[in-house]
């Protein structure tokens, strides 16, 4: 029998196995892939996403308990090196979370940041799908930071969960320019401190205001996204994008406003399934997959087909200023 | 007289008006490039990045002050929406800055963030070639975030400054993780704050640790890099990378400790120039600016090459789950 019938079939080692390929971006993965995708697209996904500090992990051990507590089976996909998933944080942190390192019904992984980070978001998708094909739902997705990282999660995960800690009053303008459009659900977390009142208060203004959310998913939108989805799809886009996203208060360390962040998500899920929206998420995620796929794709057919020598003059005479670096492209591709 | 010329003569309407062209992503941009590019190479470039809040811009105005007392020509391009060169700011910071912004011998650019964040990575590189160009040394560029943002800074910068905001003693393990590994110089700005000293404390004792500096710079090779550069350059990169970062405290406010932080970036670049790594530096941006306009223009010419409806075909298969990604991509490809 082999590995992706074990996999399917339950096998907890298999399960690992098959990540490890991915993760080693081995031939034999691709396949396993393809084999297993038609049993995926069942789990929710939730992607938890905001500065390091605010409590995300501590935040999804208490999720993923929440889950638990409701029979369902839990998913951890950890892309932080600094998460106590990932072995990165003090003993202290994974010994409080040792209940779900133990748990049968719940699997934890953590992706390792191997610098190539076009790569990992490959890399995560794929582990994704194989604890989606495997029965686990929902599955939380932890990643640190605001940039890329979190725009390659408001792609993945069906519902955003941005955290946010306490303090950060007088940077709400930063808040304002990159988190908030991602965010499906905002948490404060750590409402025990002294400054999470201001924070909250000062978030839920901005959110009455109205800011911008669904500009940045808009934005995401390629060349490649205008040209693959069809007309339909793009005007229901436009159209459904009206969310107002909810703001939770919590204090994950000792599970205050967790049950809320619960409800807040599942609220929002319904609204994903009573409009067209989360039918067009997938179809989101699954092109940009297609995009990252192809253009991966087409960049090593493109290094197969030339010699290093002549790709080593070309750079030489960029760098020496004698052809710039759009001309050279032009030379290579033509 | 065209517009290259005349910028290159000096004309601020006709460098702004190149940005311009180069925002928008016109074809007369790609010529003015390639005719700018062999005026290029010239400028030193400082990156100067760091959480939102930390205080980057006002550190980013205090340098350029700083450099104009030396008699220098300043650019300074903020790829940050928040940021006050950007406008994105409360009025009080642009009136402080309304003489950078007034000083014929200074040249602020704002990136407009417009979602498409690859996009946006080629044209701050294509303007910061304008500044060069015509005769802006050092420039400064100002970028907020974690993570993608970051990385393409260090690509882009020969100096690249960290600011940390102080406060953050719990959260060491997180910059430990991703952005001491960087960091040419770290500021912990605000250094008035009571919190300044023991998290200087903390970073010192890490940097004496040694922790990391280089793994994410060599992480950045990729596919692409590994075949452009020769090995002598590679073993060149592998030898020479034992740059120590160096730790500043300052209030950017009242302008302390600006002095150290100048001072310490051109001891930075001293190393840079003693060792082969000025070279490298150049290199590895050329080679990471080449690779990206070559994926780019591959995907563009795939999109040329096929026709909307099998396109959105394909896609339609791969949301019913009947086709995996990587599949599809194949037959798009092949």
């Amino acid at each position: 029998v082999d590995l992706v019938t074990t996999a399917l079939a339950g096998n907890r080692r298999a399960i690992a196995r098959l990540m490890t390929l991915i993760e080693n971006g081995q031939e034999a993965a691709r396949n396993a892939i393809a084999q297993l995708y038609p049993y995926t697209g069942r789990a929710y996904l939730i992607g938890v996403t905001g500065s390091p500090g605010a409590g995300k992990s501590t935040l999804v051990s208490q999720l993923a308990r929440a889950y638990r507590s409701a029979e369902r089976r839990v998913g951890i996909v950890a892309v932080d090196p600094t998460s106590p998933f990932s072995g990165g944080a003090i003993l202290g942190d994974r010994v409080r979370m040792r209940d779900l390192f133990t748990d049968p019904s719940v699997f934890v992984r953590s992706m390792a940041s191997r610098g190539n980070l076009g790569g990992l978001a490959r890399a995560t998708a794929d582990v994704v799908k194989v604890l989606d094909a495997t029965g686990f739902d929902p599955i939380l997705i932890e990643t640190v930071g605001t940039g890329q990282a979190e725009l390659d999660i408001a792609q993945l995960a069906h519902t955003v969960v941005v955290v946010v800690a306490p303090g950060m009053g007088d940077d709400i303008q930063a808040i304002k320019a990159g988190i908030l459009e991602i965010a499906d659900v905002l948490v404060v977390n750590k409402s025990d401190c002294t400054d999470a009142e201001r924070t909250a208060a000062a978030l839920e203004m901005m959110l009455e205001l109205g800011s911008g959310h669904g500009a940045r998913r808009s934005a995401l939108s390629s060349d490649f996204m205008r040209v693959a989805a069809d007309d339909a799809s793009q005007s229901a886009a436009a159209a459904t994008d009206h969310w107002h996203p909810l703001l939770v208060k919590t204090c994950a360390l000792v599970g205050e406003g967790i049950a809320e962040l619960v409800e807040a998500i599942a609220h929002h899920r319904q609204y994903l399934e009573t409009t067209q929206e989360l039918g067009l998420r997938d179809l989101t995620r699954l092109v940009n997959e297609l995009e990252r796929i192809v253009r991966d794709d087409l960049m090593k057919a493109l290094l197969n087909g030339i010699d290093q020598v002549s790709l080593s003059d070309l750079v030489a005479r960029v760098v020496a200023r004698e052809i710039d670096p759009q001309t050279a492209a032009r030379q290579l591709i033509g």
